[in-house]
């Protein structure tokens, strides 16, 4: 019986990566001149960023330090300041960009709550971005509660269950991560719904055994939720 | 009567500033040959930090994103690609440099901890960064809980007040600042106790009243709640 259902922000609620494939065609159009055929400063930019999580976060902020970094790499110290100012700007209209829900959320959002079940936002990232992107969203007043995490690991939801006093069995988390919002969540125990996003970022991409249930849109949640609705009892 | 005492983290548990301060005199050397006479380029930085605080929020990440356009605004464009990679490398150094806590901490919180009242952290940030910092702490197990939040204003205190169930006459705020320590704690009906710092940030620079309880060090603070122990009604 489900009583707590945690949603992922990013890709899973609203657009995300799609906004990143535009920068990343930006970045790749900047550092071009520079770059010896062959080189794909995409892929260059994807291990600076890897190298950085430990240190940066996930979050815009960090990713436009190692846009910034990658350029200077890549180019031998030949991008010019106007240039990496540049990068910095990409990486302001990524933090400044409205929020776009995705198609069915708020429908199923409300269907969620009028069968019952407590809601709760589980997103990484930067926590002011995240903040805003939530009050932005117009769905805060839907949720029981905004959880802005550094990493989505066990530790991580056993916080998130013990904050919310659920037990593992009660709580399902539904996201368009295998990495980050199906794994650790079996790991501690509690039921993960994978709802594949269009584009997945290069660091979340894993597989997961076949064995957890995958949506293709959000707006089969309610249903696959039915026989778990605490109102159905 | 006190029951929860929230402690500030940066310069009230653990060194911060003073490394900016470091950070702020090599980003005064290096941009000095490309300014004219008479502009500081730190005063240019903190207006750059400033414009850029809604957008980026506080922690290091923004401000070395700010450090970087500040650079190539003041220098006309003329800062090399070489120049803005050692500001990130200035940047990296504060995210990496270890926790050093403030003299008397350990005993003060272990006191406290002992005269029964509850503790939590309550600092802003990056997230990661503040996590990071907390853990390098060795105090995190000393806390009941560590609340990172974007913004130090009346609305998040309210959200802790709620989220520990404590009335706001039985919480009182310790820290450096008064700007987001102790007036919007004031705001909602809490107590609030200053422990002024050594160097204090050009943004969180305010004023009270001067009716505010003003501590030379946070050894004083177990006396000053003394009276207000949970163990001594």
């Amino acid at each position: 019986m489900i009583e707590l259902v945690g949603l992922d922000g990013d890709d899973t609620l609203w657009r995300n990566e799609e906004w990143f494939a535009e920068v990343h065609q930006a970045f790749h159009g900047l550092l071009d001149p520079y770059v010896p055929a062959g080189l794909d400063p995409v892929g260059a930019l994807n291990e600076v960023e890897r190298r950085n999580l430990e240190l940066f976060g996930y979050g815009v902020k960090g990713f436009t330090l190692s846009m910034i970094e990658t350029a200077i790499e890549v180019s031998g110290g030949r991008v010019s300041a106007g240039e990496i100012q540049r990068l910095i700007e990409l990486g302001r209209t990524l933090l400044a960009r409205p929020v776009e829900l995705l198609d069915g959320v708020v429908e199923t959002v409300d269907a969620l709550r009028d069968a019952g079940f407590r809601l709760v936002i589980v997103t990484k990232g930067d926590l002011v971005h995240q903040e805003t992107k939530v009050a932005g969203s117009g769905l805060a007043d839907k949720f029981d509660g905004v959880e802005i995490v550094s990493e989505k690991d066990p530790p991580t939801y056993g916080r998130v269950l013990s904050r919310y006093g659920v037990a593992a069995e009660r709580f399902v988390m539904v996201g368009n991560s295998v990495r980050s919002d199906v794994l650790p969540v079996l790991a501690v125990g509690a039921r993960a719904v994978h709802i594949p996003s269009a584009v997945t970022w290069v660091h979340e991409i894993a597989d997961h055994d076949g064995s957890v249930p995958t949506l293709a849109s959000i707006r089969e949640l309610p249903d696959w939720l039915a026989g778990n609705s605490p109102t159905s009892r």
